[in-house]
């Protein structure tokens, strides 16, 4: 349970931290996706959710997104529970690759892309949500998705879509070159909309937090006390968040922040500590591998500032880590 | 502290998990290194040891064997404390490549090989040991190896040392390679000699358990109180074992064992559950990627039994996950 | 002049030639394309035609079959007369790169597909052939192609063409992923139909080699008279194929057969050995490039008995090199 | 025969082009190597030797520099001698692999370097030199060589092969590297000595184009009479550097000058057109390929001027190709 007051100290740290880097970086962004997002580059965003559904929030964190590559995430999450982890795991693999978001490399070896974390992995965990053609399998995840965030109001941003759907020659070609080997099988343009449509899903940092906290959670909400996936596919999310959601710089991530965690094009980030917490992050400006330059650097403050590094040590945290308001069940693990 | 009677019901469940995979998977079973230790194939030890310094052993625990490539961890921390982690990171990187053990690529971007569980890495990791020569290098080397241990007898083999020394083609290949690249600047006979001093140092699962429980706790021996390695380099080399230990399969090993760990040709392997455990396997026979057979297998079933995947559920564990003897300092995390 | 008999002496060899391959090779046949050209699977038929229009047949040399990849040397010369030397080698190169011909490499050095006869260099030759739709393309292409074979009757097989656009998912991916890399700006459905629309165009042995011998007659057809291509773009057409024209095992060819040409998936060939002779060779059985099984064979054979490799000595000849019909223009070369 | 006149006509272009690039692309000059030669930067000479033995001077023809890459044409040339040529493509392949110079990648399917025109493939070729010894291999290394040249007082220039064993890192790595994977047995020490003893070799452009009239001429030493390698191998030699002569830019040699060619880094080339000449160029100044940048305009500006690319158009020579000295065998070549 949390200690008496340990709320209102997380809020001030909180508070502090986004102040402080309120004008971060600025220098550091190359781009804003898209280039007419550089109007809001001034947004910041940051909401933690823990698994006891307590919420803190600083900044931007009712603006509205789409979630672009953060959908991966909750899109294989379906993908898993449709197929199961050893039908998915032959169709895409756990692998980080050393390759950037839109690598046309494979797993030759095993006929698959490397994870689901990549385009060309998002595209076959798209293919592989049950449904008979794209409205029901977009129905389905946005049922999913809801159920995560815990907000009946998430959509699909159709304005958005159509927009990703005109320059989209990449995931049209990724999807030709994986049929053409065996890869996937259904309708290419069926599987592209159904990608792109959980794409342009639109949340807010808050909903995001409540997202994270979800997996953090063993896939509960935690608000809402509704299952959005299966507790036996939490932990094959999570882990491959940790190993391949920040592309190319995974490893470097792993190091210096240790938390699972994916982000997108928007500006947006999410972060998931199972049994701790979950965190959304929104702030437009990208650095050159596409991430948010305040995200980034916000997420490796908070890591530092309240040691949630996964392999970080107590005394690592500045604050403390945030205690664990453990439920009956975590009795072994902790108040012994 | 541990709950009454738990190290007992510990003992049972290892001594039992053991006798089941003593028999395991011969069958998988590719080669033996060197293939003279085909005569040693039926030997199979466990050791755990946790950060209180209790200690649980199964089969052959006292049978000595060369470190091989789990020398790699120890060495990288020395590297890390003699140069500081920026300095370090200058010259090896802390990215998964999705290569194998002996590959000749490397992060051409950062000019450095991709990490220290790859030969190159770890070449380049024994430049970076303190030394004005290989005696020096390899006497501290030593020294920090016996603090992890805590077993001042750990020595190195040299009847292994000379017969490293003679096949040895493609460690001097990396070396040339990586000099004619400017990645390393020392003498290459030193580098490589200091390098495979490291790889012949003979422990037994035992001493493993304690080398990996050294880190779990924080870099400070367990049994002897003393430290082998700065608490602040710690997380940098577990996280790297978490996304680089295993090679080619690190992402599948990260997503089904989830404990950072490194293997070595002997057929060992050390698997570190920071806060928590180390744990070392021994068991001659390997499989097609040069692990041990029955560690792998073994690994595998100790996770799952006790829940040790570091994103577990509680849940995930068959018989709860052995409670963390919590020092003081972990006020914060736990008891609250 | 050719000598007095020679032409009879060239028919006996090449007669005894075809009748000893006619039965060669069966056991080295792994495919058919498409797989019911089995049933055809006997027809074999070579023939060849010299710079002063004399030609030689053997064998089945009025069966019409697709052009296929041999397509690849006809629009890359007309995409060298519509666009000029300099443009087209920045859209296309002209480097072997050692990959087969699906490959979705690109030299990124140079933003372009390494050669135009890999399927990526075709289908940006494709896009580079003038004309307003692909109607218009397709109707020069064809007219290009009657004047190579000196055949007003060459056309498109609609079938085949149906069949190709239906079975099309490797080339729709390169083009998608070369728009996205801006490699090409057209309308992608009219780049891969123009593309095939090429491949799908039937020919004859005797069409084919007429079409090799306007090569070899630099651009302009020897029976009629009439010039096909410009004759400053012959030498880089030719340049290609000898580099290119045989994929990852171009090399090989190089130095074994030394002829520059091209081969197709209906099992053609066509061959041009400049100032003297186009050969064309058709028979079905592909080896596992995709080449056929008895034209190689064959190629290879015709280079020995008649010295026809680029380098070869007057000696390696077993029966002499035939002798040039040489034209007066060709005055300063030989007769002196 | 040549026609009367033609000599002294070939001598005014030569010196007219030698002339104008005398003063040629300094702008474009990035390195010299060593760095010391800069202070010959102006040094330029080139010299053409036909297959009667008539020779052709401009510029600096006398002064000596080591043959470097340009040996590995020489060398091969003797391990097909010493092995024959189907166990010397076994050792080394034929194909251009689209990589520098130092690559180290490998052809893994058939388990060997690419080509011989490479480092690696260099190295092999070295290796595949008869003798028992370094010396006795140098000993006929240098027989060969002179014989190719007619100058019985070619010698290793101990200075700079001594120069070249100090600065050595990337060749002895390529050497480690192939002989762990198989593809080298010796002792790398002698390899590695027999290879750059024969890099250290000094010509002058002089020697040099006698070098390529010898293979020009079948492997027989046009001036002397004396036969420098077997007539057999002389085609695969030539084919080669055809294909693979010029590095990563080898396709686009092929199309602008297309004479099968080898440059080195003291900035020497040496070209072969078959049964017509040799030509050895000299000119220090190297562009970022390595190769000489007055060497490769004037190769270019040679070819042009006298239609000497292999695939050449007699119209494409602006004075006409030079008239082959006819030799009796070459009857059915040429005068029928």
């Amino acid at each position: 349970m949390a200690a008496p007051g340990e709320p209102e100290l997380i809020r001030t740290q909180l508070d502090e931290i986004h102040e402080r880097f309120r004008t971060y970086g600025t220098e550091e962004v190359v781009s804003y996706y898209p280039p007419e997002a550089e109007a809001d580059g001034a947004l910041f965003g940051v909401a933690g959710t823990n698994v006891r559904g307590m919420q803190w929030q600083a900044g931007d964190c009712s603006v509205p997104f789409p979630l672009h590559s953060v959908s991966k995430v909750f899109t294989y999450g379906l993908a898993l529970e449709d197929n199961g982890a050893a039908a998915t795991l032959r169709r895409v693999g756990v692998e980080p690759s050393g390759d950037p978001f839109n690598s046309i490399t494979f797993d030759e070896v095993h006929h698959r892309p490397y994870n689901p974390m990549i385009n060309a992995g998002a595209l076959v965990a798209a293919d592989l949500v049950a449904g008979r053609d794209v409205d029901e399998k977009v129905d389905r995840i946005l049922e999913r998705y809801r159920s995560y965030a815990g907000n009946p109001d998430l959509a699909v941003d159709q304005r958005i879509l159509r927009q990703q759907l005109r320059s989209n020659d990449r995931n049209l070609g990724l999807c030709y070159i994986m049929r053409s080997l065996g890869m996937i099988t259904g309708d290419i343009e069926e599987v592209v909309e159904t990608y792109l449509s959980a794409c342009s899903i639109t949340v807010t940092a808050a909903d995001l937090s409540v997202m994270g906290a979800t997996l953090a959670n063993g896939g509960t909400n935690p608000l809402t006390g509704h299952r959005a996936v299966p507790r036996e596919h939490v932990r094959d999310i999570v882990s491959v968040m940790m190993t391949c959601g920040m592309y190319d710089a995974a490893g470097q991530w792993a190091t210096d922040v240790g938390i699972p965690a994916k982000s997108g094009v928007s500006g947006d980030i999410v972060c998931v500590l199972p049994r701790y917490f979950g965190f959304g992050v929104y702030s437009p400006g990208l650095d050159v591998h596409g991430n948010s330059v305040r995200g980034v650097a916000l997420c490796r403050e908070l890591s530092a500032t309240f040691g949630l590094h996964v392999f970080a040590d107590p005394e690592d945290a500045r604050f403390g880590r945030p205690s664990v308001p453990l439920s009956p069940r975590d009795a072994t693990t902790g108040t012994g």
